[in-house]
């Protein structure tokens, strides 16, 4: 059973997991540095606990303490309840889902550990925005994707943004980050997948027909200014374009994702 | 020609229609009262007035003039050129993507005007988020899809947050707002228009199938919360679903229009 430790003073040091939650910058050092990432909201917080991660402490508002009796009632960590309004001064917002945890990282696994098993694969090139990040790994959960590889600069997966985007997908899905970007591809091909690149270029194929009856797919997709790099593009195997109305640039890239996802179902 | 007037005090009465734009509330009420909406960015800017809006003035620094030297050219209104820390103050935020445009609203079409030809039609119940309701109009136009009827409740396509989200969208694709909601569906189905809500109730068909082979569609999307209210549900001529893993409760409704466009292209 978690220790209820009730708190009055913002300064409070045990209170340091949860200060400035919108100073995205300092948050990312403070986070990857001490090896810890916040959940937020009832729902994101017990499925980060049933996804098997570790809780530091909890933070809440009385009012949200019956609604996680059975995961406090789970944990050793510290649960601190406090007022929402020193809720709301110590994290710099009005916490309106109530409830936060602090919640250990693990060490991500390895690439071949991911694809153990995999059929469908995302693989995300330098997508920078953590809500991107969020909404591709929840639409990828929900339409049968088995596992996500990341580029080295894409937004991180648990950075609490994306957390709540993706609504806890991110601990369910595996994912891991790709040690190395130049080769990333090749080395899926060399796995026994068909790398499948959606690109705007003019050799690209219509989605469906790219990936008609193949087996094992990893569906490929760039950032959110200029899409996939050169690189990546030329090392696919495949290079593939949801057709579009004449004279629209492109689509956002957590559509674009979801549409992927749909038509890999249906290959 | 625009006529280019250099303002060097923040309380210019000239500036009013860029103010405080981080205030949603303030904004909601100023820009509807006033019949006006703003435009983000030089893309964003052309596009409005391409689209036939009248802009009221602009606002930029010196160094985007050049950007939008075409669009100024063809342009009586005044624009307002100020230094990036003015524009900074007045507005509340740092305006990275450069130019501004106040333009005056329309009044929105009829709802038989917007249908003209429509083979294949979004309606939108209550999604109240600006965001998504960008998000979904950007997919609908890349998507082929015809028009976009939103429900009284849904948040305005005009507003400076859902323009930007949509890339200008909404000044290509032809949308109105319903003026009824509770027999809107039972009147587009008088129009010839066979309407499917997407929901997650057991009679849902997968929505491939309950596509497949229609001629006009209007596919029925609801809000973030609950998704469509049980009136909507009742009363569409079928119930889709997009067919999800085991487990996972729902899709994002960008995500899901995403898909569902998609769908209906391939019908």
């Amino acid at each position: 059973m978690a220790r209820l430790i009730t708190i009055e003073d913002p300064d409070d040091p045990r209170l340091g997991d949860y200060r400035a939650l919108r100073d995205v910058e300092l948050r990312k050092h403070l986070e990857t540095e001490h090896g810890l990432f916040l959940a937020e909201g009832e729902k994101v917080v017990r499925r980060a606990v049933e996804g098997g991660y570790e809780p530091r402490s909890f933070l809440m508002a009385p009012r949200w303490l019956d609604g996680l009796s059975d995961v406090l009632g789970r944990s050793d960590a510290p649960c601190f309840v406090v007022s929402e309004a020193l809720a709301e001064q110590v994290t710099g917002f009005h916490v309106h889902r109530g409830a936060l945890a602090s919640l250990c990282r693990r060490p991500l696994p390895a690439v071949a550990e991911v694809l153990q098993g995999a059929r469908t694969v995302l693989v995300l090139e330098d997508i920078v925005d953590h809500t991107n990040v969020g909404a591709v790994l929840r639409s990828a959960a929900a339409l049968d994707v088995d596992a996500v590889l990341l580029s080295p600069r894409c937004a991180d997966p648990l950075y609490r943004r994306a957390v709540k985007v993706a609504m806890g997908a991110v601990f369910a899905l595996p994912w891991t980050r790709l040690p190395d970007w130049y080769d990333a591809l090749p080395d899926l091909s060399a796995q026994g997948f068909t790398t499948v690149a959606m690109t705007l270029t003019p050799d690209a194929e219509p989605l469906e027909q790219a990936v008609a009856g193949l087996d094992r797919v990893a569906l490929v997709l760039g950032g959110e200014g200029h899409g996939l790099s050169p690189r990546w593009q030329a090392s696919a195997d495949r290079r593939a374009i949801i057709p579009m109305r004449p004279g629209i640039d492109s689509l956002n890239v957590a559509a674009a994702a979801a549409v992927a996802c749909y038509a890999l179902q249906r290959r």
